[in-house]
């Protein structure tokens, strides 16, 4: 078969000057201003829009919304266990399906410009692998179009619920890319056995691992000691993420941000929703310290809250509001967590705006790229290994 | 002239039963299912939208934004006297013209339906009345369209630059509609002269009071009860607002709820932005103890920060947001500070889905009132005073 080419003229990288991009093969071949235009068997009018490299939502549910299903009243108590209990019961009441649903949520993510997610997906002696098998068959249904990665989460626990850990070591044996872990202390009640249930997974898999820490205060902070223990011990640094970490925006200043240089000394990475109604880490101690930040919607319009879009140029703007940047420099910085810092969470190769990554781009019309994030408007074309995939917002495939 | 009547068929007030609204010289004349056709002169069908009262912007600053200016990359440093200075030099440099800008945003706001607005209108001893009679022009250019108080505003400080007081005076002689206070101890250092002059002011106009207040705990906490003194002194109960009234957000809970009863005993009332990255009065403390809360998107896009986008719709996502509403009663609150709040602080009269109130009214498709806050998707149709005024999220009337 030929070489697919297109040339995608009249764009701006990152907001710079106007140039045009050939892209063969799903890769970008060459970047530069008035490539003629009979080197490509197609061609795009860029009109002079930004171009970005592919949003990232680096930390989501996909099995879990219920986009399409009409409005639900919140029903779960303000607790976390409130919150598990009750969608583990709505879950079976509402039929709540994970392939449908995670094909919903993938696609309505891919008209925003989202080109890769990474997805825990709950596994529990209730649920069984039904969220695992349904998130597989919607990555295998939209690869080509948007890549998955399947965090194997045990969202009801890992230890109380005895049979959780052999669910998750089959998840990770039939395709999983991450495991998954959740409060080792407040949860499991017993952090050194939910630790080393995790990173042993990992280390039989040879997987990356994301855990979720609610844990606030003191306690979230111990537990990062002993994540950062584990880390160290298994040696695998640069393969660990941190979701939430709301302890590091504890009052204690001084033991965050010494908690903030081990993780930056581990390697260990920070997935943020930048929720506004308690502590959570702050970008700029994240950034001086060297660790790197990426974001993501948490749960969208689901069991356990009504808000979300999945879009992340508009979750970049929530970050720039919580941590009060106003600055161009750092408005791009969020940004900047919702793009590369997301592809560094997620291990993505060949991923930017130079010659040889790969094509997964998105053209939005702004000023600047903080304009494009403080106003977010429809994305204008989303190219997938220099596929058209998405226009005007919307992804050209439909959801079920 | 014959009466000028309107059927507007097929809308769902508040999200309950579908009903027709008969909308004579525009009022609500009468609200019942299947009203006969030929009842009126005109008729829309409203496709079994949700029908909400009017938006209420009860905070911002119609005058100095940059809308429609080109991107201009944030200045100023963090200090709130930084933002203060920057703005006043480039007001000058960046011919900030505050009759188009107000118009700009104005025109914004109609579109998402905000019906009326109350904006601070800087005055100072560099920008004179230029603001005010910018924004007065704004006012007279939209009467019919959307209802516009203006705050006169010592932005710069009112002791601290001698000078002001007259300037308010005037501005209030003239036609401001609320007389404006800043940080009684922290911007003019001497909080007691600060008030009387506020005050003073008040009495001899008979204008009510919005006072910013951004200093935090005991400072606040301070200013707080010198407000409360001076509202009890002149009898001004139910006519001062505070903006922000940060402090209220303090750590120690047990003073903020004390004196969150003595502003609901004063009447004193809270505008709040919901701001994330630093402690706001928390909407569920203001509820109990019966202070009315209004919000408002203060600054747009300006010197102070490159934010915002007068959807109060959105408004009430953030304050949701911010307070931790997952509850459609609770995200209905929300949207009733972005209603019916505003309208009581800025003692609208005939407000609201009654017969006999104004109409001034906002089409939004969603399933309930919850679902339209958490999408605002862009309003179908809004009506001020029963006449179309925006339609599909954009005011009919181009803004300059």
């Amino acid at each position: 078969m030929a070489e697919r080419t297109l040339l995608l003229r009249n764009v701006r990288p990152d907001g710079g000057e106007t140039v045009d991009v050939l892209i063969r093969d799903g890769r970008i071949a060459r970047i530069a201003p008035g490539l003629p235009a009979d080197t490509a068997e197609q061609s795009i009018d860029g009109e002079n829009a930004i171009l970005l490299p592919g949003l990232i939502e680096a930390h989501t549910h996909l099995d879990k919304n219920l986009l399409g299903m009409g409005w639900r009243p919140h029903q779960a108590g303000p607790s976390l266990k409130d919150k598990i209990e009750t969608e583990r019961r709505l879950r079976r009441e509402w039929d709540i399906d994970p392939h449908r649903q995670s094909m919903r949520q993938a696609l309505l993510s891919l008209g925003h410009g989202s080109t890769a997610i990474r997805s825990h997906v709950d596994m529990d002696t209730d649920c069984g692998m039904e969220g695992f098998e349904g998130v597989s068959q919607t990555r295998t249904a939209l690869a080509g179009l948007i890549d998955i990665q399947i965090v194997a989460f045990p969202q009801s626990g890992l230890l109380v619920r005895p049979g959780t850990f052999q669910l998750m070591d089959e998840a990770l044996r039939q395709g999983a890319d991450v495991v998954g872990g959740l409060d080792p202390c407040s949860m499991d009640r017993d952090p050194k056995g939910h630790l080393e249930a995790v990173f042993s997974l990992a280390e039989r898999h040879g997987k990356p691992v994301d855990i979720h820490l609610h844990e606030p205060g003191e306690l979230g902070a111990f537990s990062i000691e002993l994540i950062l223990e584990h880390t160290r011990v298994h040696g695998m640094q640069g393969q660990v993420t941190i979701s939430h970490a709301f302890c590091l925006g504890m009052p204690d200043r001084d033991r965050a941000l010494s908690l903030i240089d081990d993780l930056a000394e581990a390697r260990v990475h920070i997935a943020t929703v930048a929720t506004p109604f308690r502590p959570v880490p702050l970008a700029d101690d994240l950034r001086a310290a060297g660790v790197t930040l990426c974001a993501g919607s948490d749960g969208i319009r689901d069991c356990w809250g009504p808000y979300g879009n999945a879009d992340m140029l508009e979750r970049a703007m929530h970050l720039g509001l919580r941590n009060n940047f106003r600055r161009d420099e750092d408005i791009e910085y969020a940004l900047w967590c919702c793009t590369h810092g997301g592809a560094q969470v997620m291990g993505l190769n060949d991923y930017g705006l130079t010659e040889g990554c790969r094509a997964d781009l998105v053209l939005v019309e702004a000023e600047t790229p903080a304009h494009a994030v403080v106003n977010h408007p429809p994305r204008k074309l989303i190219l997938k290994a220099g596929r058209v995939v998405a226009k005007e917002g919307r992804a050209l495939l439909a959801a079920p």
